[in-house]
């Protein structure tokens, strides 16, 4: 590897930053989800030009996205792996991993939905980590 | 996070001692796989009203549904994975992770059998890590 | 666990190190990626009875593959999980994990094409992390 990378201590607690953050938007805990988010967070995807700015509006996707779930009763299971985290600065890391979108109904086998790769740019602020940068690439759709 | 996180040798091993547990299982060592649980240890789960207590009942469980699989010819693979482990004193932690059981048959493309969410209660004794408690939510049935 | 185990630094280094060497190949840098295993490694699995010896033999027939692939406009992710480290010597480990093969078709549900048991032999030289032996269980054939 001809890039930095973490040592262990960094390395394990980005697979519990990412643990903890899959989880509480599967739970539907959105705001809390909502802040493991900068204020002035960005998400960008290649399924859409326009990518979401700010925590606010990350957020209101994802709740219209949530209770539409709920109502269809899915439980989604957002799990990322195969993750490398590299540090930027004392304070910054870029985390990039696989993400698989596991949709689970009620009496039915779990499906994948999706599979994508995913790089983060990750900021310690007093103490707890937060998303500032995210890129997605859905494998599904054309670069 | 509110809650204590482990520090990364602590997050490590769990992920380890989670790799072995399984494998132990999976590859039908099934005495063995009864020996990372302790004797007084229960199951208990979403599926089923009666948790299993004791390890002498969990270890004849799995024993007759092992010998099910591999009548049947399937290679079942247990993966656990976004975990997070919190200390509870200096000999026990609980760990919460998502599992999915594969299910793999001759000559088939393996199956994404089961979806859960596990909290593990988890003991160190004499050096070695023990489950003490286990709860298991299946995503496909009512909570 | 009756074997020595990794201590927490070289587990995280291992898991990156998996995450590094199949990015490289799922993304197509197969030079890149043939650098991950020693010039005089060596991959077996029950699906071949014809080992394949050293790395430019190794490379070859993943270049061919990956071409065949990106023709069909199919994006593979391989996942490995479930990991144990042992150290064998100073410079030199074993690592045996589970591997799921996704392979993701545009417009499609990803599919999960192959699941295996994989235990590598990897060395420490000048610093870098390269496969010395690689041995697949392909979980769908006999053993």
């Amino acid at each position: 590897m001809t890039t930095a990378t973490a040592d262990a201590g960094l390395y394990g607690e980005i697979q519990a930053f990412y643990a903890h953050h899959m989880r509480l938007v599967d739970d539907g805990h959105v705001d809390a989800w909502g802040e493991t988010f900068t204020h002035d967070a960005t998400i960008s995807n290649n399924a859409n030009p326009r990518p979401a700015h700010g925590r606010d509006a990350i957020v209101a996707v994802i709740r219209r996205a949530h209770a539409e779930l709920a109502a269809r009763g899915v439980q989604h299971r957002h799990w990322m792996g195969m993750t490398t985290v590299e540090p930027i600065d004392e304070h910054t890391v870029r985390a990039t991993s696989y993400a698989l979108l596991m949709a689970v109904g009620k009496d039915r086998a779990p499906q994948i939905d999706r599979s994508t790769a995913c790089v983060d740019e990750i900021v310690r602020t007093e103490g707890r980590w937060q998303i500032r940068d995210r890129r997605v690439r859905h494998d599904a759709l054309p670069a």
